[in-house]
């Protein structure tokens, strides 16, 4: 397998993305992007695009703030997340820039593409999907469901699948409900997973070095979540 | 693979089983109950059942009325579901004799046990678990999730996975919610997937021809909900 630092651009920010796919592949094949919680591009979603390289796919990790630049401190992380927020059109370009890139590589066969998403980056890769990209699929792990900008009805080109902790409080069952009538509403292909007794970044295996009360690991949630994706691909990419 | 006709009791009842398994395996493996919705062990369980020792499964399809009489009339089929729910014991009761039938037979492992079930089915494999039966798992299909003896913290043994549609007007969301609140107060290890378009007997072929204007069949999430089943089923049997 091969990784690679890829950088692209949004305006003048330039944002430092992690390729991985295997070399040896010559033929075009499915890409998915990956983006990132608010803490970065770290060593969670990087593992994640190697997980998917091993399993055949192009997977590009994106980068949420520029400079491939990781926060530790959940204050600040919440200021760079507000920040990003603020205006909605700039927030969905900081996800399409991403995509434009994984698009445009050659190991990539562009009708073939899905985007994953982890907290924020989760609700980066549904803003993707209601803006209408050209997109396979989509599935967040502990991703934000709210918007500014609710799909419209016949926009939505990927199919939804959103993996969500029943006692994550960053995602509440208002929101989850409420999601769920966004998409019904625009006629969006969506499924929903709940599971119980799980926190919010169930999938960071170090969730508990970062001192927040309400995030935790877990471990069977994580597994059963990757392996819904995993056969949530295998109906997007078949045929 | 063989089926055969299978009876029990119920007290002074009949009941009439339709059993599934590969007569060419020898040895005791994981056996599967599978509980018919409210017109009673038709064609659909039977197939589940077939499908199921296709896997490996031994298979059992229960008969909820006695005498494995099935049932047209959806008036008829709602005095029956509300006769045998009028006593929460007698409830119980018609699914733990099946259960008791399946476990004792010599091609099962009576400690590799689950249990699905489709509608009134899915209710009584809910029951089952509820009363804290030695099942490593139970799924429903779009079925009934209210209960009048809720589980009790500690005493459910059963890992549970819910397959439910969005739209399925006999399961709301408010009795989604309330249900995984119940599980969460438990203790018990949970999924719920729900999937969006989807109305009540989502898994029955023929659905439409019932004339019911509330259920209808989803090709898509049939198949999504079986293999949910399936990845869950290779988490619960594995060592």
């Amino acid at each position: 397998m091969k990784t690679e630092r890829i950088e692209y651009q949004d305006g003048n920010v330039t944002l430092c993305g992690f390729l991985a796919y295997d070399e040896t592949n010559m033929k075009p094949r499915p890409g998915i992007l990956v983006m990132p919680g608010g803490f970065g591009l770290g060593v969670n979603a990087k593992r994640r695009a190697q997980m998917l390289a091993t399993l055949g796919y192009v997977a590009l990790a994106g980068d949420p703030y520029g400079d491939g630049r990781e926060i530790d401190d959940l204050q600040e992380v919440m200021k760079e997340v507000t920040a990003l927020r603020a205006d909605p059109v700039q927030f969905r370009r900081r996800v399409q820039v991403a995509f434009d890139t994984l698009v445009s590589l050659p190991q990539v066969d562009p009708r073939q593409v899905a985007a994953i998403g982890y907290c924020l980056g989760g609700t980066l890769a549904l803003e993707l999907a209601r803006d209408g990209a050209p997109l396979k699929g989509v599935v967040t792990f502990h991703g934000g469901l709210e918007t500014q900008r609710p799909a419209v009805a016949g926009q939505v080109k990927a199919k939804i699948l959103v993996c969500t902790g029943a006692d994550d409080p960053s995602v509440p069952v208002a929101h989850v409900n409420t999601f769920a009538e966004e998409m019904t509403k625009a006629g969006v292909d969506w499924q929903i997973i709940r599971y119980g007794h799980t926190q919010h970044a169930f999938t960071y295996p170090d969730a508990a070095t970062r001192g927040i009360s309400w995030i935790a690991y877990n471990k069977l949630a994580d597994e059963r979540s990757w392996k819904a994706m995993q056969s949530f691909f295998e109906e997007l990419f078949i045929a």
